[in-house]
Parts: structure tokens; C-alpha cells; sequence
């Protein structure tokens, strides 16, 4: 029997919610007080806080309340991992409108408590309201275990720019569903569900990544907060880049350049970092440009005229 | 010239914001990086969110973005100082219709801002979205400094229940401009920015407190939490309380009963705690009522018949 949420009331809606939720080793307080109380290892807290609101981060006919969770969630746990953390919690601040399904909101739980479960964190606490824009604002918090944090201002000329994880794929996804199509599975899966590569974020501190950055509104883009925040210039090559066959027939067939997908487009949410010259990379790094005196981000050398990336108010 | 937040785009509201928080003892990397570093001092951090939604939590002709400001940071806060601990930080998720003027959220930082500062905390990050509901989901993260937390289910049949800070004058506030009055001002301004009393939460704390909570939906609703969780009845009596004239006038004139903004009222965010017989406790802390066993909250032995509280999807 379908019951909405305005049914449920506030407390009935919290309560089914925190029961889908589960607890993890570094909860030393759930949900059910004031406020959770979360397990802060070397005495510093890494904390990130993204919010995805209907009709601009994603579409119920798009996404499936699962999916959004998958997605609120990563967007904040990729941020933890780009400072080179481990992430511990998830709060979540949910505003929905009264005549929403609640199964709607259960599956939206398990959605951040299964993403939030792939690097053993959990969901400790949040707030409910009634809204008519439903909206999901999510914090992460994480550890650093001792480890500097890998911040965005210290790449220097002569650093390498490697990248870990998908891009271009939720971008492609995103194109295929806004044409109206649901198909190929691959690039609709993910933009609806990223993988994330969160292990590579503390690799990548250990390695001795000088700067870091979650891709999360478009390669370039967030490529020139670090270059910005190092006073560097960086320089991308193409050709460093795989094109996916499926990615290639869907540009092929809607009849967009996959490239801007691949520098452009959001929400994959690879790791993109520098390093110093002459450190080994794990195969998961790929190589994807340089750094270099100078400012700005190029594209083999030459200024990129395409867009960089998202504004989400324009 | 006013500017809309469209004209600034994403990353000109959020440089304008940011221009204006301060940086505090705690703040080890404050806004402009994938994730802001805490300080987080004996290895255990508090964590709390809180959502305040246009049109629900607030009007925009009821309240300035300052008191909004102000009235978001208070209810996190609150949270925090609730369970014995010291704010250290907040974050900000802002979702806004593009179409604002960008004074208004300049305005909102400034209480966010001005509201932590009374704690020494700091917003050290967040982040904006459009959206055509303005909403703002808070963060606030605390610092025990060795405390243990106190939790809301400590209380024992035989303590005492106390109450710190104002109760009724935000609901009474509240009611005065829902009936198109904007006097009195000391009712009025105690809706538009509460006066919490955040260092009795740590003072209770070393008091012994066996239970404590933020008053933030109605004293009778949140003193039902206590005696949930710690399985107990409450009794609280209505002779504890302290009518001020201006409440009393006003609830002559506006005929209502007072004692429904001091039962259930909620959003002036004092703290209610339990504490063993026999504590000392500071003048600030004022009996109001006490714990024995059984079940539910009563006033002056018998049931409340009246509305507990606010729901916030009913």
C-alpha cells in the first residue's frame, strides 16, 4: 500500500528511514539525539558538504530514488577522497514535498547507505522537512589516518596530471537520456550510478600527489581550480585519452564531439591529481598531461574555445 | 546596483560569500578546497544537521537574510551545545532561485557568519545550488574536549528537570506577525533571532547532566524524547515559569493562551536537561519539573491535552 510521506508524518518518516540504516565502526553515536558523534583518528576532521536539487542535479524519470542516493552520496564521499581521506559519516538533509511516496525516501536511504557502505561509512544523521523542490544535501566527513591532506595549490612546473576513474561517461549518459533515449546501458548507468575510484585518494596522498581534485563539473574546469590555486599553467594532450567504443557510437549517432564529454562533462567523479615527475604510477593512474609555467588549462598546447563545464546558475 | 545571483553566476556567489567568513582557531583549511580540515581535538567529533526551508521554517518579509542567517546557525548550533560539546564549525549548503538578489545571500553569510562567531566557530564550506525553493541546510560540527556526551536517554526516575534560556518568545513572536503585527519588538526579535544559551550545553555537561536536548520543536514534544529514550516519566510543572508581561499582554490581546508558546512552542532552542537530586545547579539553570517513572510527559500531574509540538510535513 503506497503511503506518502505528508502520512507518515515527521517522525514516522525518520524512523523508517533510520531503520534502513546501518552502523559502522567509526559511529560512536547514531542517529536518535541531538547530534551523532563520529570517530576523528589523528584529531583533524575532513568535512564536505554538496547538494543535488530536482530538475538540476537529476530527474525522477531519469533516476530511481536508489540512484539519486548513490549519487548524493558519491558526490560528497569523492570529495573526502580527493583530500586524500578516508570517508567516515554521511548527514543528510532531505526536503521533500508532503505528497512524495514514502518508498520513494526508503529507497533514497538505501541509496547513500550502500554507497556510503563501499568505504565503510555510515549515515549518522540528517534533518526532514516538507519542501515543494525536493532536495537532498548531504555532508561527508573523513580521515586522514595520519596523512597530510592533498590540497588543490600544490602542483608545480614539471609535475605529471593523472587521472583515476571514468570520464566522459555520465556526461554521454546524460546527452543519451536528454535526447530521449535509454540506451547504451553503460553510459546511462553511469551517469545514474558512478563508480567512484575512493581508494585512489588516499593512494594517491601516499604516492606523494602534490594536488587534487574531484572531477565532479567537468575535467577542464576543475583542472583550472588547481592550476589556479598553484599559479601554474596546465597542459592536456588528447590523445591520452581512451574513447570508449560505445561512447563513440553514441557521439557518432546523436552527433556530438565525445571530446567534450571527456573534458567537459561532470559527475563521473575521477580523482584527477599531479605528481611529481618520476613517481611510479599504479596502472589505475593514467597519465593525462603535464604541468607547466604559466596559467590556465590548454588542450595539446592550444587554448580550449569549447566549454570547460557546469555553472549551476546559468 | 543589485545584482541577481544569475548575474554573479556560481562561482561569483560563492567568492562573494566566502569574502565575508571569518577564520577561526579551529579552522585547519576553510573554503576552497575539495573538503574543509577541523580541528577535532580529542579524536571525536559531533555532528549535527539542520534544514530551514522558505515558506516553512521561514518568510523572506518576516525575516531579513540575516536573521535567516542567524535563526540556521542557532538551531545547529544548539544541537551541539546540546550534547555537552563546543562548536567548531559549519557548513552551508545554499539553494537559491537564481533570480535572487545577491545581497540577500551576502546577507545570509553575514549572520551565519556573525551567529558561529558567538561560539568561535567558523563556516569553512558548503555549497550553492539554484533551485526554485530558497532552502538552507546547515552543518555544524563540535568539539567534546574530552566530555563524555550527554545522550538523551541517561535520565533516572528522582532527578531534576531544568531548563536554560528563553522558552515561548520565539512562538509568541511567531504568532504576533502570522496576525500581521510586528510588535512587541522583544517578542518579535526573539523570533527572528534566538538567544541561545550554547555554553550551558558544556557547563551541564560537567554538571553531571544525565540527559539534555535542544528545545527546538516545543518543550512538552522534546521533553517526550528524554523520557523515551530513557524510559521515565516527566512532570513538569506549569508554576516554573516565568509569564513576562509583554508575552502576557500579548496573549491577552491576541487570545491565546501563553502557556501554548511555553509548552509547545518551539525554536527559541533552550536547553532542557535532567540532572541527579542534589546537584547544585548555576542560576541560569531553573527547575521546571521532574523525573520519576512511568511514561509520557505531564504538566502538573495530569496529561497534556494541548498540541506537544510541530511536524513539520503536517
Amino acid at each position: 500500500m503506497d503511503v506518502t510521506i505528508a502520512e507518515a508524518g515527521e517522525f514516522g518518516l525518520i524512523s523508517r528511514i533510520v531503520s534502513r540504516l546501518g552502523s559502522g565502526e567509526n559511529t560512536l553515536i547514531g542517529p536518535g539525539d541531538d547530534a551523532a558523534m563520529v570517530r576523528a583518528s589523528d584529531g583533524r576532521v575532513v568535512a564536505s558538504t554538496d547538494v543535488l536539487v530536482e530538475g538540476r542535479h537529476f530527474r525522477r524519470d531519469w533516476c530511481g530514488p536508489r540512484d539519486v542516493g548513490h549519487r548524493a552520496a558519491g558526490a560528497n564521499l569523492a570529495d573526502i577522497a580527493a583530500m586524500g581521506a578516508v570517508p567516515t559519516a554521511l548527514l543528510v538533509a532531505l526536503c521533500v514535498p508532503a505528497g512524495l511516496d514514502i518508498d520513494w525516501a526508503e529507497g533514497l536511504a538505501d541509496g547513500l547507505s550502500a554507497e556510503a557502505g563501499l568505504v565503510g561509512a555510515t549515515v549518522v544523521g540528517g534533518d526532514t522537512s516538507s519542501s515543494p523542490t525536493l532536495t537532498v544535501a548531504v555532508t561527508a566527513l573523513g580521515d586522514l589516518r595520519g596523512l597530510e591532506p592533498v590540497r588543490r595549490g600544490g602542483a608545480h612546473p614539471g609535475d605529471v596530471v593523472a587521472l583515476c576513474g571514468r570520464i566522459g561517461y555520465a556526461a554521454a549518459g546524460l546527452t543519451v537520456l536528454s535526447r530521449g533515449f535509454r540506451t547504451p546501458k553503460l553510459l546511462v548507468e553511469a551517469y545514474r550510478r558512478p563508480v567512484i575510484p575512493y581508494t585512489a585518494g588516499p593512494q594517491a596522498a601516499r604516492l606523494g600527489a602534490t594536488a587534487m581534485i574531484d572531477v565532479s563539473d567537468g575535467l577542464l574546469q576543475d583542472l583550472g581550480h588547481i592550476a589556479t590555486a598553484s599559479r601554474v599553467g596546465i597542459d592536456v594532450r588528447r590523445d591520452a585519452f581512451d574513447l570508449p567504443d560505445q561512447m563513440r557510437d553514441a557521439a557518432n549517432a546523436l552527433g556530438v564531439d565525445p571530446y567534450l564529454w571527456l573534458l567537459a562533462g561532470g559527475e563521473d567523479h575521477p580523482l584527477a591529481a599531479t605528481f611529481p615527475p618520476g613517481v611510479a604510477l599504479p596502472p589505475e593512474w593514467r597519465v593525462i598531461g603535464a604541468v607547466q609555467d604559466g596559467d590556465g588549462v590548454t588542450v595539446d598546447g592550444k587554448p580550449w574555445t569549447g566549454p570547460l563545464g557546469w555553472d549551476h546558475f546559468r
